[in-house]
């Protein structure tokens, strides 16, 4: 198992649009995407960064995974997401936007530390 | 001014061997580097992932930027640094390890946002 890049990193956000500004403003990201994404309960918004996505995610439903993390940790930081050529054999593996194959392995003082599987180590566009 | 890449995100961390012990197990990156680094009163851990850096900053001063950081937010995610094509020409460019040329240009839910001089948007070993 070995890691191949930075593959998102995802901050909970409650104003998506005051977020979105906040980030392309002051790190120079281009504009943000907009996805609903229902099976997290969540509007997500999302950009590229070089290799890696700087994604925004804001839970429309309170009792959804993010909605429940917002509830308990308030807004910022909540998942690093690495590229990984492998997934370990025992990890429970989910879809997530763009099909993007992801087992989350553990946790960081309160993120999710996840795995996005990446067989090829290439960056891909969306 | 444009974003590059995710340069390097970094985890104040009070148990360097521990957390990257962690890192290196659950995510699969290379083993961590240990770097002493005066400036900011604090040992450094770091390791490549991919274009970007995963880095683990242990204060060993209290009073320095991250000590004190440490001591109001606890250990977790500390910053996000983009690379980036030009500095802002009213930011206060200070130089971090290898001569990184950064600049702090403001914060997310108690994290801070920092670009890194990128000039040629390329990744860059160490």
């Amino acid at each position: 198992m070995a890691a191949t890049r930075i593959h998102h990193i995802n901050f909970l956000v409650r104003d998506l649009d005051a977020a979105c500004g906040r980030f392309e403003r002051l790190l120079g990201v281009e504009a943000f995407e907009r996805i609903d994404h229902p099976p997290r309960g969540s509007t997500i918004a999302r950009t590229r960064v070089g290799e890696s996505w700087l994604v925004l995610v804001c839970p429309e439903d309170p009792e959804s995974v993010p909605g429940r993390h917002l509830a308990e940790h308030g807004e910022g930081f909540f998942l690093l997401s690495v590229g990984s050529d492998s997934l370990p054999a025992d990890a429970e593996v989910r879809s997530d936007i763009d099909d993007w194959a992801v087992a989350d392995v553990g946790e960081a003082w309160g993120a999710v530390l996840q795995l996005t599987s990446d067989p090829d180590g290439q960056a891909r566009g969306s």
